[in-house]
């Protein structure tokens, strides 16, 4: 199932998507809700598809990766947090701040929590995530370094695109994760090299902070990660899920 | 001007209070409200003033203690996060999580957006705050160490404690600042002793990521942080604001 956000009528509403059209319902998907008509998808405007009290990410979480960079494979994951203010939608455009040419892209499957989530286990916490999507943790390297923490450098307003959509029905812990800049493959991997598999995450992220419904936890990017200039489209693709495509202004 | 939020009668309320009674307002203060009764202070149960979107917190912000710690004075204030699911109000305990045994206090000044801020200047950010309140940013030092970035060690749920209210009438750049531990004097500042003012600060962060109304931004902890533990009553105090009092389980 595709839990779609759109704009619709002057309003903002969820839905369900199939390959043509969006059935409209009457509340959250978190919530018991009624189907409410039915939108074309080519006309469904997407939005992000939620709206989180909080973004929780993780750092170096891919074997190849860690490998790739030298260091120790982490025995916790470390934690940081992107502000609901970074959230875009597909086809929506990041924006590089003011002063800077470049960010980069990481690509990352994201989870989107369905039920709230206090103290759970690796096992409970499949049973509080809704679904899937795509997400982008776009981070100026530079203010990243210069910071020590992370929060500026991965901050600004449009750094966090995720969707199209919440797919239900997809395995988190092994699918494809790609990414592209103007169509030329950039990274790809299986999210079954993740050194913390994304129900670990949820649980230990649940162990410190309780997860709402419609909160996203980021799950860390793989090996490739590099620049995104002004006028670059830059897609994350997740096998079982889609695309999310942004242009870079 | 107090502005407080309320439980009363089985709903979350706003109001403003004076010494003896709270005024309950139709809507939230950020938008155009109406009176709507009248509630004894002493029987209101005060909850945090504010449901924030996002806590943004700057790290060494007072030059005594940039001077104290052996550190150059920074050219840029570092901001980091706290998640809302943090915040606790006046009164509510602050929980110390299992498997440590301290956790530290940390006395700062949080200013309360009222206005939604992008890219504003020092001078404008002054008509985009509603007021402020006293903020404990509590913290595990062990984790903060640990892990390098700040997030789960100041993330925790519990850990940033705001209230008693928001006061609308004081100057942020020039009160005093105290914290109290068991009725100990702890920490004690003037507020005019910050590296980047209240105003500055709100300035900078409105260059990265827009604040939203009932926002938070905290303005750095003075000289004298040190531990908590179990059993523990601690007090932040704010000349021309009041005191935010909590118990340590």
């Amino acid at each position: 199932m595709r839990v779609v956000r759109i704009f619709h009528e002057e309003d903002v509403r969820y839905g369900l998507a199939d390959e043509s059209s969006v059935t409209l319902i009457s509340d959250e998907p978190f919530a018991a809700w009624e189907p409410e008509g039915i939108v074309a998808l080519p006309h469904a405007q997407l939005l992000a598809p939620t709206v989180p009290t909080k973004i929780v990410c993780v750092g170096l979480n891919y074997k190849a990766h860690a490998r790739e960079m030298g260091y120790e494979l982490p025995a916790e994951p470390v934690i940081f947090l992107k502000p609901p203010t970074s959230v875009v939608g597909h086809g929506a455009e990041i924006r590089i701040p003011d002063g800077h040419d470049v960010v980069d892209y990481e690509a990352e499957l994201a989870l989107v929590i369905g039920r709230r989530a206090h103290k759970v286990t690796p096992e409970q916490a499949r049973t509080h995530v809704l679904g899937c999507t795509c997400a982008n943790d776009v981070t100026s390297r530079v203010l990243q370094q210069r910071d020590g923490q992370w929060t500026r450098a991965k901050g600004f307003d449009t750094f966090c695109p995720l969707g199209p959509w919440v797919e239900t029905d997809v395995d988190p812990r092994d699918t494809t994760l790609e990414s592209y800049v103007n169509g030329e493959l950039r990274q790809s991997t299986s999210t079954s090299d993740m050194i913390f598999d994304p129900y670990e995450l949820v649980s230990f992220v649940s162990g410190v902070m309780t997860l709402l419904p419609g909160d996203v936890v980021l799950t860390g990017t793989p090996a490739g990660i590099g620049p995104l200039h002004r006028g670059d489209v830059v897609e994350i693709r997740i096998g079982g899920i889609g695309s999310l495509i942004n242009r870079v202004v």
